[in-house]
């Protein structure tokens, strides 16, 4: 599978999942998302590097925080952006996935950011693609969300630096989480020294020992001594039956809280791919504390999403250059 | 309240209200919309003054309209511009409308163009961005809409130049009106000599003679020899119960007709903020008559746009150069 | 009617119907778009030509696919571009539709891009714009879809190069097609030798063979030797009552199989507007095949849009320059 996200000489021409990566390619995203970074603090937040190209968001799945942050990122690097909500398009005209797929890119588009609500589709999006087209996974399913991902990293790499020497427990729904699975594969293959799991056991996968975790299902244990806290949203709206009592009583077992907050490094993390649900995964005196750097994550977002759609669409030229 | 729209420097920071500002700042903003009005009127409307940032307009409220020229008055400022209808975005995932602006906040926006059903909202949100941010009130309730105040005024300076001399009549339900209230106080500021409003009794606000405008019930008697004839929308979607009989009755008593018209100065312009209902405030014959200024209200709107949105952000440059 | 499309010194200024243009301008749109297909192809896929100008995209009827092409045209152009659906926008608060056009061209509109239901909508809208404001017919109801003609021509004679020596075919549901009338003018003013149409008779025009061409109601014998093959979409939406007795039969009689296609000239070629409705009008063998030039025709689409609204646009600085 992993073979398609990069070019004969190793370069990122897709990003859809983080499995298979090598960590220098992991790294490589990381700095240029450091330049980037700078960018945006300047006075003209914007960059040439893009212009001319077309991109275009194809979200299924609607989520404006999301979009947002391609489409700026996008913007920033002075591309040409579209916006396509799916569901009102041809498709409902009765047109294929594959139909509208290659009529968008007979348009000369240079990028397709998927999001979709099943499992799989950025990779077959990217499979189905003329070879000068570029697909960025944002999230399919409960597969992966890897932009998702590396800013994750990128932002525990700003507080952090070492990741070898960092213990860092996720917690939550780790079964129904694209996150997590990304953010797993990324912290293994940075060499994090522990990467830690912490949520009820419905919530669990049942494969969590082979995805080299170590599984809690106590916060108390959990949080012992730990670097980075991730706390993950609850997706009620993704979880069917009754896997879960109540919002309440998640709050009780693994809401994080400042008292559980103590178990942990004194210079601990916390972080949250948001939306937050204020009270249920996390206390708002946490949410909006010392140790959240959940709002730099939003801010990492865009310089990591920059880094990732300049160097997918560097490898092109590249390519092109080559076979000039 | 007031202190929150000027820098230290007594530069516009926010633009939120008319209230508390000086008359040199409204003239200011009518000076440079003048030269941004040459500029629409140009091969080429565009200036390069806002390139690299980013500005976002957040429409809690619909107005396709209003959001059309703020988005044009970015774009020919050369700003990136993203429009976020808040309605359909993370808020429906159950998220705080202060979360979602701090996430918002933290994509490095410079400005928010806030257009919200409550009065006080944009306040309410100039009072939580972090300084380096701008917003700009678009509509807030019933209490205020600064920018259509001020393209009103630059609509009259262009055709009655001197303020003081001027008596203007405001037509129609006051008591609803942001529009109203931010007219009466940029009149009142500029100096107008005489201010009126006209309308049925349960439609003016109890305290009109504390605004220091004069109350007129009677259309006829009202009219006389103003210079300025401000006809209001009749907001149906916002008015409860039967505070009026029916659409006909008042135009009957206070619609615009050609003969009422006459009753003013033979000079007297006619101007109405838009969408107009023809035959219930004012009659066709009138709003398409030599007197209506009402479609260079809408051209204006977006040169007075371009002069607040570009004051806003270069306060914030001068005051980065200053503490740099 | 056709006089409203033309300035007096003959050049392209709205460009509503092919009707009563002549082969000389349409032979213009086709060699500016073939200078603009080279631009899609490089890295930096835009010029500056329409840098500063407004361009809204006014459509009242749904349409992703044509509305994208628009829009990536003009932003290739280096032009600013507002997307209205006007379904949602002031005309739910009760303003007329004309009351709605005079708004957006007070806003320096250059150019509408029209899609409406209802035939002769973009020729209204035309004769009561400004001499200042183009307008583009993107498809009205039953009448007209210039555009869609012209990407079409483009694409013959990308493949055919001489039109009076072609033999074209157009199948399917011609009586509600305005691709079709649009077509079947194009082609008659370009010298096509031949142009049959193939359809049931329900489908067909009473005044089939007033428009000088060929009816044919039997696949074999309208396919028998012909260099191109337009078949066009059901519009099931569209069509009221049973004009038809179902897809399964249609396909039988009218859909485009290998079998029919070897009827044809062995280099004939296959187009369909899109979107395809597969084993409908067109077997996906035929759809996919090496005939087919189906996505080719999207790509065209861009670069003759491209030439349409420069052309357009720059008739205007033409008549300014000359009057200045």
């Amino acid at each position: 599978m992993t073979h398609h996200q990069l070019t004969e000489n190793g370069q990122l021409k897709h990003f859809l999942t983080i499995e298979g990566l090598k960590r220098d390619l992991l790294t490589e995203i990381m700095d240029r998302a450091e330049q980037f970074s700078s960018i945006s603090g300047r006075q003209v937040k914007k960059v040439p590097l893009l212009r001319g190209k077309t991109i275009m968001n194809l979200f299924f799945e609607n989520s404006t925080r999301t979009r947002t942050t391609f489409e700026l990122a996008a913007k920033r690097l002075s591309a040409d952006v579209m916006n396509l909500n799916i569901n009102t398009s041809a498709t409902s005209k009765g047109e294929s996935l594959l139909d509208t797929l290659h009529n968008l890119q007979a348009m000369h588009t240079d990028m397709f950011v998927v999001r979709h609500s099943q499992s799989g589709a950025a990779e077959f999006i990217a499979q189905h693609v003329a070879p000068h087209v570029s697909v960025i996974n944002a999230g399919d399913g409960c597969h992966a969300h890897p932009t998702q991902a590396m800013l994750d990293m990128f932002t525990i790499r700003r507080h952090k630096q070492h990741f070898p020497d960092l213990r860092v427990a996720i917690v939550g729904d780790i079964l129904h989480s694209r996150v997590a699975r990304s953010q797993i594969q990324a912290l293994s293959t940075l060499g994090v020294g522990e990467i830690r799991v912490i949520g009820p056991k419905t919530l669990l996968p049942a494969d969590s020992q082979t995805l080299g975790v170590h599984v809690y299902h106590d916060m108390a244990a959990g949080l012992q001594d730990v670097d980075v806290i991730i706390t993950l949203r609850l997706q009620f709206e993704r979880m069917q039956g009754a896997l879960l009592p109540s919002a309440n009583e998640y709050f009780t077992s693994y809401g994080l809280t400042e008292d559980k907050l103590k178990l942990a490094k004194p210079d601990a993390i916390v972080m949250h791919p948001g939306p937050i649900n204020r009270g249920v995964e996390i206390a708002s005196t946490v949410a909006d504390g010392p140790q959240s750097v959940i709002l730099e994550q939003v801010t990492h977002g865009i310089a990591v999403r920059m880094a990732v759609m300049s160097m997918a669409l560097g490898s092109h030229s590249e390519q092109q250059e080559t076979s000039a």
